[in-house]
C-alpha cells in the first residue's frame, strides 16, 4: 500500500462534494496535517477561517454508496506546544436558572508537552496550577461527504460523521463510516489534546495536528451510524439532539450489529439480554447542534465467532 | 453504634412520609432485606405488591430539613437463586421507526450463583447460553421522604433519591442524600444482581436482597441532588426527564460540589475548566418516568485538600 | 341533584389521597372558592402555604379505579381586585445564550376589574399602560388523586391532571378526569384570570376565585389522560417532559378516543387522515416540571355520530 | 417593478449556494410553479427526484448577509386534481409503546377541487367518505441559501429557513428570512393543499402548484429566525430539535423583536409581561428532523406605534 504525504494547503469549513485533495487506493495510508479549530496552524498562523476547518477531502478510488469506509488511526501528534480552551461551563449544560451564575466565558492556553505527554494550564491559579493532565489526543470532527450533494457545515454532526468530539475515537482501532457518494470523500480535523466527556466547555485542548492514518474498504458492506472499535470493546455512534435520539440512534445501530447476519447474528432477544445487562454508554459531547452519544459492549461478552 | 435487625412485614409502593419501621441514632447500622422488584421474596413468595415495594423507613434521630444523609452498604448480597429480566429492549430507546421490528417482551429466569459470584441465563439459546456475567449487586430504588409531606411512586426519581438504576451505586463507599422531613426517612429496594447502563430492558436482574448498611448525617450541610463517592471519584446524580435535564442537574449539582466553601472551594473558571477536560459522564437509567444521568470526576484531579 | 357550599378552611399543597372536605353525589354541584398560588385570599391575606394551595378534595360517592369524572365549571368569579405576575420570561423558555441577558424577575400586580371583565397593569409603563386584556379565567391546578396513594406536590401534573396552567380550561364545556382511588377526590386551585400560552413567566395573572361547578360519574368509561370537550371542539391532554412526550401523550390518548369502540370508532387510518390534515396543538404550559400540550378537534371534521 | 415567469427545467434537493435560475431587482414579482414532494408535476409525471426538490434558486440584486430577505406570495394555486398523503400516525408522536399498535402507512390519494376550493379523500370509506375540507395551500420547505456555502437537504430545516412544514405560512402576508450569501438564493417548494398541525402523518396534502410572490429587501435590518406578519399578528419561527428547542428559538425572537430599537422597543420587562400573557404557540412540524414552533403575538396588543 502506497503512502501518501500531504502539506494542506487549504480547508473547508462544511463536509461535502468538494474537490479531492488527494485520490487514493483501498488500503493507502496518508501522512498530513490539520489546523485548530480557530483555523491555527502549527505555528500559531491563522492558516483558515474559524470554526473546524478541514484538511482534504481525500477521495478513496472504488467507495461506492452502501459501502462502508475503514478508517485506522495510526498517530495523532500534537504539533505545537500550546493548546487553548474555553473556560466557563457552556450555558446548556447547566439549569437554566445557574446560567445567570456563570461568569463570561474567556479562551485560556494549556501547555503542552508532547515528550512528557501532559497538558497543564498556562495561566496558572492556585486551585489548578499543578494540573497535569495525560495528553489524549483525537480528532473531533471527521467524516464522509453526506449524501445530496449536501454540504453541511463542521458544527454538526450526522450519519456521515462530523462535529462528535469524542474521546473514545482517539484510543480505538479502528472506524467505520457508511459511504454516500463516490470516493468516500474523507474529511478530518479539530483535533483535540485532551477532552472530557461532553465538551461542556465547548472545546476540548484544540490544538493542531500531524497525522498518519490508512483508510480502505469494506464493498458492499452497509452501516448506518459511525461504528468502532478498540482492543476490548465495540461500540457504535448515534449524532442528534436531542441526546436521548442520539441514544436510540446509537442503540439501533448496536443492535443491528448484534442481530445482522453478517454482525454477529444474535436474535433480538439475545441481543436485547446481552445489551439489557452489559451495555455500556459514552457520552461525545452536549455542546454541538447535534449531540454524540456512544453504545458500547465488551467483546468478551459477545458470541466467540460472527454467525456465517 | 447500635446494629438493628429488621425482618420486613410490610411494603410500600411511595417513598414518603409513611410511619417508620425503625428508629435508629446517627451512625447505626441496620440489617435488613428487600423483596425484588415484584414483590417476591427470598422463597418466591409473594410478599408485596408489584412496582418496586421499599423496605422501610429508617427514621433517623436528630435529622432536619436541610441535613445531608450519609448512607454507606457494607453488603448487598441477594438472597436466592435466580433473577428475573425482561428480554426485549423498551420501545423508547430505539428509533421510533425500528420499533414495530421489536417482537413482544417476556420475562426470562437467571440463575444466581452467589458463590462463583455469576450470573447467567437460565434458557439457554446458542448464542449466549454460555454467558456468565459477574455478579454486581445494586439497589435500584431508594430514597428519603421528599417535601410537602407527599409520596411519590417507587417507578420515578427526584432530588429525594428513588428508582434511579444506577449501577455505579453498588461499587461505590458513600451515598449522599439531601433530608427533606424529619428524621429523613430512609426506604430502599428494587434489588438488581447485575444490570448494563441505562436499564434499557427495564429492568436488571431482579432480586431480593439482604443487606446491612449505616445511616448517619451531616448536620446542617445541605444539596441539591443525590452525590457519591468511591475510592477513586465523587460523583453526583441527576434525576429527570429529558436526560438533557438530567444531565443538567447533575452537572450543576458537581459545580456546586467543587466550587462551594465546604466543598472544594474553586472558582467557577476553575471547577469549569477541571470538568471540561476531566469529566465523565455515565447513564443511570433511560426507562423511567425520570432518567439519571451521573456526573463524575477522578479524585485525583481534584485540589489536594478541601477549602477550609 | 344537591347544592353544596364549602367556605374552605384548610389547603392542600399536594394532590393525594386526603381526608375528604366534602362527599357529594353523582351530578351534585359545589359552590366554593380558592386562593391564590402563594395561598392569599380574596382579602389579600395569607390564607395557606405559598405553592397552588388547594382546596378539597371532594369525594364522589361511587366513584371506582376505571371510571371517569366529568367536572362542569359553571363559573369562575376572580373574587378581589387584583391579580400579581412575575414580569420577566422563565429561562427555560429562551436559548440558553440569552439567558444572562435577563433581567431579574419581579413580582408585578395587575388590576383586575370584574365588572368591566378586563386586567390591566398595576404599575404603569410608558409602552404597555394601555394594555387591557379581557379576562379569561380558568384553573391552573386541578385533579384527582393519583393511584398507589401517592400524595404529589402542585408544582407538577400527570395523567390525575394537576398543574396544567392550560388556559383553554376556562372557556371549555366539560372536563373529564381518569378516576384512581374510590371517591375520585377532586382538588382545584391556582385561579388565573388572564394567562398566555405556555405561562412562560412563570405565572398567569394570579388570582383567589369564587366557583360553582358539577361532579357527575361515567361509570366504567376509562381514559388515559384529562380530555375535554368545548362549543366547537374535543380535545385531549398529555403532561409530561420533554414536550414531544406530552405531545405523544395527548396525540395517542386523541387516536384512542377516534378509534374506541365507545368513542368514535374510527380505523387507526381513518383517525390518521382526520388528525393529519385537521389537528390543532395548543400549548397548556412549558414552565412546570411536567409540560402540558393539548391535541384538538373541531367536532365539524367528527363523524356525525359515534360507533355502537 | 417587473414581473418574471419562470417555468422550471431543473429541480435542487438541497438549498445551497447553487446557480441561480433567474435574477431579479429588488422589489420584482415572480410567476412560477413546483412539483410535490416526491417530484410529481402538474401532469403527475416525475420531473424531480423525490424529497421536497425545490424550484429556484431566485438572486436578488443587492440582497447581502445581514440584510432580511421579504417574501409576500400573491397567490399560491394547487395546479392538478389530486394530491396524496400518508395514512397512519408518524412513528414518534405517538407514546413509544403504542407504535406496534401503528398499521404500515400508505399512500392515499384526495381528489382536489380548485373551484369549490375543497379536498376529499379519493379512496372512500365510510367513517371519512363525507369529509370535505377547505383548502389552504401552502409551501411546506421554502428558504435562502445557508452560510458558510452550505448546502442542506430540503428534509430539515434552520435558520434560512427549509422544511417548517407550518401552516400558518400560507395565511400570512409577509414573511421575512435572514439572508446569508450574496443574491439571497431564495428556493421554495413541497405545496400542500392542506395540513393539519405538525405534519404528524408525515405529510400534508402533496401537490404541485403555481405560484406567485415578489422579493423585496430590508437592507441593513438583521433578523435572527424566519418572522411572519399577517392581517392580526405577528410571528416568528424557531427550528430545532427537541420541540423545546424550537420554542426557545421563537420566544427568544419574539422577545428581540418586541425589545430592538428598530422592532417596538419595548424593555425585557415589558415584553415579558406581555408575552406572558398574551402570547399564542403553533406547532409548525414534529416529523422533520428539525422540528417548527412559531411564537405568536397579536397586533392589537402590541404598542400603537414603533419606537423611534
Amino acid at each position: 500500500m502506497a503512502v501518501h504525504e500531504l502539506a494542506p494547503s487549504r480547508y473547508w469549513n462544511t463536509i461535502g462534494s468538494h474537490e479531492p485533495v488527494l485520490t487514493v487506493n483501498d488500503g493507502d495510508r496518508i501522512t498530513t496535517s490539520t489546523v485548530d479549530a480557530r483555523g491555527w496552524d502549527r505555528h500559531g498562523n491563522s492558516a483558515a477561517m474559524a470554526g473546524n476547518p478541514m484538511t482534504g477531502p481525500f477521495y478513496v478510488k472504488g467507495a461506492e454508496p452502501g459501502d462502508t469506509l475503514v478508517v485506522r488511526f495510526e498517530s495523532i501528534v500534537p504539533n505545537r506546544e500550546w493548546a487553548w480552551s474555553m473556560d466557563v461551563l457552556a450555558p446548556n449544560v447547566v439549569d437554566p436558572s445557574y446560567v445567570p451564575k456563570l461568569p463570561k466565558a474567556e479562551r485560556k492556553r494549556w501547555k503542552i508537552n508532547t515528550e512528557s505527554r501532559t497538558a497543564q494550564p498556562e495561566l496558572e491559579s492556585d486551585m489548578i496550577a499543578g494540573l497535569q493532565l495525560p495528553l489524549a489526543p483525537f480528532f473531533g470532527c471527521f467524516g464522509v461527504a453526506p449524501a445530496l450533494g449536501q454540504a453541511i457545515g463542521t458544527a454538526t454532526s450526522g450519519q456521515y460523521g462530523g462535529n462528535m468530539d469524542y474521546r473514545g475515537f482517539g484510543a480505538c482501532e479502528t472506524i467505520y463510516l457508511p459511504v454516500f457518494v463516490q470516493g468516500a470523500l474523507f474529511h478530518l480535523g479539530d483535533g483535540h489534546a485532551v477532552q472530557g466527556d461532553g465538551e461542556i466547555v465547548g472545546t476540548g485542548l484544540e490544538i493542531s495536528m500531524d497525522t498518519t492514518f490508512s483508510l480502505s474498504l469494506l464493498k458492499g458492506q452497509t452501516i448506518g451510524w459511525p461504528r468502532g472499535e478498540s482492543e476490548d470493546s465495540i461500540f457504535t455512534v448515534g449524532n442528534a439532539r436531542p441526546l436521548e435520539q442520539a441514544l436510540q440512534h446509537a442503540s439501533t445501530e448496536m443492535l443491528r450489529w448484534l442481530t445482522d447476519e453478517n454482525g454477529y447474528g444474535l436474535s433480538v432477544q439475545e441481543a436485547s439480554q446481552l445489551m439489557g445487562q452489559c451495555v455500556e454508554y459514552e457520552v461525545g459531547n452536549v455542546f454541538n447542534p447535534a449531540y454524540t452519544m456512544v453504545c458500547k459492549m465488551k467483546k468478551r461478552w459477545l458470541p466467540s465467532k460472527k454467525a456465517k
